[in-house]
């Protein structure tokens, strides 16, 4: 049988020693282990793949908690399949995109509602079979909007919420409820274009890159810890409409790839930034 | 023979058919051309290879000038080999890659001098046979600093200034010593980290990609028309001087394939920004 | 009114400049243009954007056929939705985002059926409204399979087939029938890995970046002009399974691309080449 | 202190646990570690960073090899600065690159002689003060060509050969006297366009995107493992010649780059391929 063990605790020596002679003790055999310690945060963070049969209730769980730094955090066999909640506004590029892998059971995820502050995209979500929640924001204040939201989530209690294209600014209670579970894309080489129309900013700058940035949400506007970002290039023939265009393409590649990372429990946060063991 | 033809005015309805025409009515064969209405400011730019025997004297300018908008310029081969003046502090890479160029003729100019405010990479310019310009900015006024800069470039007379890796930040004055003559390689994917340090600031962000910015120097610090950006990829492993040691390797092209469109008359500048027909 | 103009035919001096005249007598201002000489075929290229009100019936197709050589083609506003018929087998990726760009309106081309070798992919299509055609290849000749395929085809008239992961080879006679009319998704970096299981000959050869090719289709396997290429970059870690996870997300990509380009009348094909008017 | 072990072995269970339980116990403390088991193959192979005290004369050696399998290689702080010496013909790019930073010891290496079978590279070798020989082909039997190479190679016992644009197809007797010590650079993406011209090939062919491709020599032609590929786009405006300059950027780079890989010891060999901990 296959495990996944996914350990971060403060930092000190000997902890590859520790961990690979507990597996060891325990019949484990190491088939794939990634390493690393934020030095400036002094942490240490590892992701292991392993076989063999696990010991009987939680004493594999005990004998890393007795061996390693106290407060460490220990997940053994995280959830294999996440359930998340998609948000989004009008752009359909995003979730189009990951309601195929849904269908297919390539997401490594389970989608299991589709919140949209507009309708636009409520067609295109009940073909995949998914419900779709119409929760506008306009003519009632942000925290009756935000409630709404949450009542709908928490009805679900998936493990992530991810914005595709939500174009609405949550507030620090939102985010608060959440926490370490927001995957947001945006649509530019943050930190670049920080904000609203990121690409009339590119066009009025005239880069001939234009990129985009999947990131956990945090209180500080387009500010948290980034997962995956990519750019293309783009010329002086490309107005801000052509970038828009190309730059799905990418918003697209970025999230796709940012979510089969953190579903594969590859991504750990440390501080402000992600550590990604591909 | 072949010739090379630069235009840009104001935009009006028949440029091509005139510039095509006159080309024609003269016996020249266009062989390539490249052609960009900027919308926004109204301008027209061509660049055109053509090949055939060119009329007596100015005919040809003076025919164009006739049919084209007031204030057209007209540019009738260019200077094949420009002439640059390079300046530096102490990293060698972006020169060590122009010097190679330099001397087996494929910058597509001629580097007349080296001007550095340390004296580091004195010894590998004169390998190359090429003056190098020790002056310090040092226990001197800024103004002192520069004038003796501009003596220096002025007993030259090069079509543009190359600051490779130069870590001074140039006057407003000096600036305008030598309009759209100056090309920077600025060490971030512009606009983000303006300033300095930007291998810090991208390191503190925790970004997966760090970019390297060619522009044209203007008044304004890094804002400058942008002729070329490339990224690379960086990950969780990569403290600061990793980002800078990769990052010199794309400084290096993107620097290097900035100059060569550059010398190669492929630039136009329109406002802040830049057409480049590659 | 926005028109778009195609031209191809043997090159000869003086063709810019007929045929921007004849647009310009006839009031057409040009706002894009862009032209190409294969000088190994002797042919020339051109693909105009341009405003203004075509003249009654075919005058301008004549004026332009009186001053080209011989033989020209000129086309004048192609059918702006090209119509297209797409084949596949077993994987759903390409498919899948065809679908999604179909029903949103982005693929610039309506599919009007998809056909499977096997039925795999007949629910997914039908969520789309899609009609899905299963046509086993099992027990019966070549001949009377493709036969099968050529009936459906014909009876929706496509502009294009698109191969979205079609396993299945073609016979030339097949080829016949639909002239520079069938685009290919290949999984490899043409001309690598010709022919069946690529991405396992990429494992055994320990290559560092897998590709992916979209190109017409023409009698000699995978030796149809190519049309978009993309690649990325693997290592020691991946197996052949992990291979063909990663090169899903640029097949999807190339052929999405390639789709856009001939779809938007940008891709002229040249003997065994193609030349693309981005 | 900081130390690097590398280790490869047939694989077998609790090796990460073995190695890691030697360091500990002689009080070595893991900064850095990666492993990877060639399923394959049934090998095993590490790299470590370690800080500490090496235990006297050769016993960290000694217990290692005792609890490894029979065979392993075990290789303690190999040696940093490695020598190689470098082949050429008449392209300059490449060694232009390697001199730079040979000069100023960012290659990792130490250039200790350049051999070319034509002079064109004389001069500019002698401006970094390196021995340069001139070793023609011609008039000669090859096996006496590569013994005068050979001899001059010998005089100097560096750990690497570099055939920097060497173009001189090498005997198998003279690679089997340099086993996984001769790097290559090849103008292609490998393994398309094996052999000679494959930019000509390239452009017969009408690719997209062009490519250089980094590998260690074996007997068979362009076939030795993979170190290290990248690719560019083109498109149909390149000729040959522009593909061959814009090729020479890739060449440089991917050539770069695998030197930094092997001489950093990140580089295992694995039967036809390579183990690249970046």
């Amino acid at each position: 049988m296959k495990h996944l063990i996914l350990i971060q605790c403060d930092d000190r020596v000997g902890l590859v020693y520790w961990i690979t002679k507990i597996l060891s003790d325990n019949n484990l055999n190491i088939t794939a282990m990634r390493e690393f310690v934020d030095e400036a945060a002094g942490r240490f963070f590892t992701r292991i793949e392993c076989t063999g049969e696990l010991p009987a209730a939680d004493v594999l769980h005990q004998e890393l908690d007795r061996h390693l730094p106290p407060g460490a955090s220990v997940i053994i066999n995280p959830k294999k399949e996440k359930k998340i909640a998609v948000l989004v506004t009008k752009e359909h590029h995003c979730l189009g995109d990951m309601l195929v892998r849904h269908i297919f059971s390539t997401l490594n995820a389970q989608v299991c509602c589709v919140i949209g502050n507009y309708d636009d995209l409520s067609n295109f979500t009940q073909r995949f079979d998914i419900p779709f929640y119409h929760i506008s924001h306009l003519e009632k204040a942000r925290e009756d909007f935000e409630s709404e939201i949450i009542s709908v989530v928490n009805s679900y209690r998936p493990d992530y919420l991810v914005l595709a294209k939500f174009m609405r600014i949550l507030s620090p209670a939102f985010i608060a409820a959440f926490p370490s579970q927001i995957i947001n894309i945006h649509h530019s080489f943050l930190p670049a274009f920080i904000g609203a129309n990121p690409y009339r900013k590119a066009f009025e700058r005239g880069v001939k890159l234009i990129g985009a940035t999947a990131h956990f949400v945090t209180n500080d506007l387009d500010e948290g810890p980034i997962i995956e970002q990519q750019t293309i290039t783009v010329d002086h023939t490309f107005g801000v409409a052509d970038m828009i265009t190309s730059g799905r393409e990418i918003e697209k590649a970025v999230l796709s790839k940012a979510m089969q990372l953190v579903f594969e429990d590859r991504v750990f946060i440390s501080g402000n930034k992600t550590i990604v063991f591909e």
